[in-house]
């Protein structure tokens, strides 16, 4: 299948490896192609920058936003919470009639440690990027947990934990669902409509404050 | 230990209940003692008035809200998120020195399912009734899940899932967690002060909706 992955970070590096490994054609888009590839320090977090991560995978090809979501069948939504919004607006037409999984979460550390949500309780990120793309299949998946469990969840007790989506369209959700299988998930629980993507998001505060307390990103919820 | 519960709905018979057996000396605190007592409807969800749930539970004495403050040396506040601030302010001598245990959740039903939160993201109605009650020790506690499971959690997957704990007091979190394990809770996880109530009661939204899917609510987020 034809897959794009839109954002460059840990996320987007994430899935963009492990579905090329499963044998899809996928690209990777960016704001602008040059300057992401120019980028030659470790970021913020001490990573390897981009340019590194993509001359070990020559199968994936970075291109532009616009020419990955022409790109993609399914488009992997793997851009920060506060520029998603404005960049998948000037995408509307060529997201048109496609699935987009929505992993963004809308944190907001410009007041320190526990974040705040910019967008919350009555409405979601899920929701404005399902309103501002009313032709787009948005299903909202993966933003629960950290980007390695996301594509490797049998890591973390041997995948026995869950994955929450929710969106508007079954069709899409099931190929969201058949991708998370293929990546490992067993337990994947469907939450309902897009208006679901508030109880998913609004649990990031408490992941957070886990990882505080654990030490550790490298866990997920699971419902017992 | 003298113990005060306030609020007779499900949660506060769930503590008062299980404290009982417990050995501990058990009040629970309402409004109007003889107004609680004349109710003989059951409730909106087809419950038995409280009425009938004294009469099998002869050693719980039900007194007013300030008499239950007075009492106890531990207080659940198992009090409705929309009216538990008002009450608790009017308690504020009687429960200065003492620990309080925070059950609340800020719900709002008023636009229906899924419900939002009338404090949340920057706040949370912990923290309002830590800062309304400086000189009382609030541990916000077993808000994450169904009255049953947090008096009961081996009913589910033998105690394999989590209490969330947080508060500014370390004696106070050790007397709850003390209290927890009496339940039979293996798995407290202290997330840190109380601004750590925001990510507990935002859990809720998603809580409710896995409640929907799941047609249950006997289940508990385990941390995998």
């Amino acid at each position: 299948m034809k897959v794009a992955v839109l954002g460059t970070g840990m996320v987007g590096q994430a899935h963009a490896g492990k579905l090329v490994e499963h044998g899809h054609k996928v690209v990777i888009g960016t704001n602008n192609v040059s300057k992401t590839l120019a980028k030659t320090e470790p970021n913020a977090m001490g990573r390897p920058p981009f340019s590194e991560w993509i001359k070990r995978h020559k199968a994936i090809k970075l291109v532009t936003f616009s020419d990955a979501a022409k790109h993609g069948e399914v488009i992997f939504c793997a851009l920060s919470g506060d520029g998603a919004l404005k960049v998948l607006k000037e995408l509307k037409t060529d997201l048109a009639g496609k699935v987009l999984v929505d992993i963004t979460n809308p944190l907001d550390f410009s007041n320190g440690f526990p974040p705040f949500l910019s967008v919350v309780n009555t409405d979601s990120l899920g929701e404005q990027i399902q309103k501002a793309l009313p032709q787009t299949k948005v299903v909202k998946a993966f933003n629960t947990m950290n980007a390695d469990v996301q594509v490797a969840p049998k890591e973390v007790a041997n995948s026995d934990h869950e994955l929450f989506i929710a969106g508007n369209d079954d069709w899409a959700k099931t190929k969201v669902k058949e991708i998370a299988k293929s990546y490992g998930w067993k337990n994947i629980l469907d939450l309902g409509d897009i208006k679901s993507a508030r109880g998913m998001e609004m649990i990031l505060p408490i992941w957070l404050m886990i990882m505080n307390a654990k030490k550790t990103s490298k866990f997920n919820f699971k419902i017992a």
